[in-house]
């Protein structure tokens, strides 16, 4: 976060990025000794995609301002220009690291499938060359899940792009994530295709152990696909948040993974591979958002743009959904599931909805208040009862005129509603607040998830050793 | 090709492609029948990715002008403005096309793992949900090498789109491909992993009836994937160029694809599965291109940018690794190859090279003439040697001054040898001249491909049948 405008490294900082550099590469040579340790591999990519991702966005803030792809900020004094759709930068990085791991996780098998080197002959070989038919005996268990997950986040990203390009209208963007979850799904039916799921204990008696959902378990499967991005989205708008509160989820997620892996739970555990991949995919996830992060947080130095939004909330759909624990997934929502439904008053048009409904910078003071509607026809009585009992709550704060009549409503965003709650505050303090409402909701979720799940299911898979799951 | 300026379909037109998906809708759902008949399946994915990349092109015009992707065509008598980069549509289009059609393509594996249905217990259940680790049973042969055909396509599009987007100069665009070549190499790498490669029978007493490349074969593979997008990119400038050139190859591997799974063919053959792969990749990309073609051809209402020629050069560059017949495929590249060589001068600086080396339009004649680089200090005794040798040999046109020193020789590219042959022309009598050049010389390539190999290779393969091939 240096001060400098420059767009090259600071001294200090290529030192440190360097040392970092250094010691990821060489813990990856180590690996190739031993049993191969992927996890091990994995958190020195992430080190490397840090670095990388640092770099880059620095270079190329001036490439991208020249090209048009710049924004004004305007909760800043004088609004500067600075550089948009960084995420792109930070996703490719992401992509090439989550590709050039994929020799480390799948390394058993490449020995596998050479191995017995000493007894080739020539049929064998063009047998391999042509056909590939031996692979019939060395299938890669996770690969092609693996695969359907990059193919998943590439095609959000180009959409993203796409969308950060092109002014497209919020009611069309709400479908993007689906057109990035298809491949993740169509080879989740060609290579799992399972769509049964464990019934809750009150409900056994009625349903049974399992019940089938048919296509219903891929609708809900779209279904967390399109609300994980989109919710990320909609919870921007101030320097960070999106960023932040992505990384709050990721590390999260990634304890709720370590759980799994540490030595309380037994071990061989069925879960322990799903935690493992989602693992593969979250470490170097943290690794190019923080290195966003460190330009992006207040005073942002360049913009995020829809592309890291869609490409964050996909990359939790992608573990929660191939590694099987959306559920879970859901619980490190709730921030994001309570903006949901506290705005769709305004999606849906029963109140009306502003084109931008971030909070509004006050120049004079420098703090961030909630930003309101204006009711240009008065609401009509069943609206302004449900306003006024809103207001009543604190959940929203509306002006009256002298006729009594509301005027104005701050727009229904969780960012807009803890400034209804706090007051007026500075742009920072606004996302350290967020981050600690998603820390604290999380952590919540997580324990109801270990604690509370054992009376609606049989029992924890965390303490996983009966017969029946 | 309408006349119309505006941004929606003809009446025509709509009628027209409602027919085309209406029938291909009508093939898809009748594959739900018998076995299956992935390759039926996937010409009717050609002809609705055609309906669908035609209009989209259409619709996007103007919000690829609004968002300021557009470029001026320099060769017209008004410079019009058209949008660029539209190339993009066509490789989303087909992305989607090639993930939507997994299910046909992959259908039988799905049966194997959801077959037995009747004596499913709760246990093999919970394992399934769990792990997954049943697939272990149910592989899926060529599933990974298609999914990471897909991931190159994606990773080389994202990068196209950047390309197109920020201005990179051609040092550095050149090695764009290899980063889209990665996912392809590393997935062969974990997935498949053979290096070997037959000896042509003069060698064989020497080397051996195989050899095993080890990393050289990496490095092969690497250069066919740099190559073939950078020499389709090289082989552009005028309307049409780029989509026609894509197309005959295209084509033409096809043409070669059926070879292998026509009746004349002994089945089964061993590379029957190598090309029907290469279909599944190839019919699409024609649906896809000839949508581009009919809004890209003279006089332009789009550009492609450089992200249709990366997008087209890695689709051949997949089908030809990952189908195991890269030889076969440089020998549809000959006017490429050659275009490249001819460049080289130019490309090495041994020659001055301008930013851009397209024919030059006459406004006053209307026709194309071959565009030149002016020579402000007069070439080296060599290099004007080398020059007047060329001229003589009418292989460059070079303009002297009084005194015979070298002024002007016209740039190194196909495109400017053939106006140099052929006089001035108008731009689509160019276009179809690399048309009919690009056809020729593949339709002579494939010949030496099945008859003249047998003098080097001990037999072709088409005519598969002893036991060693």
């Amino acid at each position: 976060m240096a001060a400098a405008k420059s767009s090259s490294l600071s001294r200090q900082e290529i030192w440190r990025l360097f040392a970092l550099v250094g010691a990821c590469v060489g813990i990856l040579l180590n690996t190739f000794q031993g049993d191969g340790a992927p996890l091990v591999a994995s958190l020195a990519f992430s080190g490397i995609a840090f670095a990388v991702t640092f770099s880059m966005i620095r270079w190329l803030v001036p490439v991208f301002l020249k090209a048009g792809l710049k924004g004004r900020d305007m909760a800043k004094p004088r609004r500067p220009e600075i550089p948009e759709t960084m995420g792109a930068v930070c996703a490719i990085v992401y992509l090439l690291a989550l590709i050039f791991f994929i020799p480390f996780a799948f390394y058993k098998d490449i020995v596998a499938a050479t191995s017995g080197g000493g007894n080739r002959d020539v049929v064998i070989e063009v047998e391999h060359v042509e056909t590939g038919r031996m692979l019939h005996r060395f299938p890669h268990g996770k690969l092609a899940s693996y695969l359907s997950g990059l193919l998943s986040l590439q095609c959000i990203v180009i959409l993203g792009i796409g969308d950060d390009l092109l002014d497209i209208r919020w009611r069309h963007k709400v479908i993007i994530p689906a057109f990035g979850a298809i491949p993740m799904l169509i080879v989740y039916f060609v290579d799992f295709g399972v769509t049964q799921v464990v019934v809750p204990v009150p409900l056994q008696p009625y349903l049974g152990s399992t019940i089938d959902l048919g296509w219903l378990y891929y609708a809900y499967m779209a279904a967390v696909a399109i609300f994980c991005p989109n919710s990320i989205n909609m919870l921007a708008g101030i320097n960070g948040v999106e960023v932040a509160q992505s990384l709050v989820i990721a590390v999260l997620l990634i304890a709720n993974d370590v759980l799994y892996l540490a030595p309380i739970t037994p071990y061989p555990h069925p879960a322990t591979d799903s935690h493992l991949f989602s693992l593969y995919f979250l470490l170097p996830f943290v690794g190019v958002s923080a290195a966003l992060l460190c330009h992006n947080w207040y005073p942002s130095k360049v913009f995020v743009g829809d592309t890291y939004c869609y490409f964050a909330g996909m990359v939790f759909a992608v573990v929660g959904i191939l590694g099987h624990f959306s559920k879970t997934l859901l619980l490190l929502f709730i921030p994001q599931i309570f903006n949901f439904l506290y705005s769709t008053p305004q999606l849906f048009n029963l109140i009306p909805c502003p084109r931008h409904r971030l909070p509004k910078f006050n120049s004079v003071t420098g703090l961030l208040d909630a930003s309101v509607t204006e009711w240009t026809v008065p609401p009509s009585p069943l609206v302004a009862t449900a306003l006024n009992l809103l207001h009543t709550l604190r959940l929203v704060r509306v002006t009256k005129n002298e006729q009594g009549q509301i005027v104005e409503s701050t727009n229904l965003t969780i960012l807009n509603l803890w400034l209804v709650w706090a007051g007026p505050m500075k742009e920072n303090q606004l996302a350290w607040s967020m981050v600690a409402v998603q820390t604290f909701c999380g952590l919540a979720g997580l324990f109801v998830r270990h604690r509370l799940a054992l009376l609606v299911f049989q029992e924890d898979n965390l303490a996983f050793g009966s017969s029946v799951y």
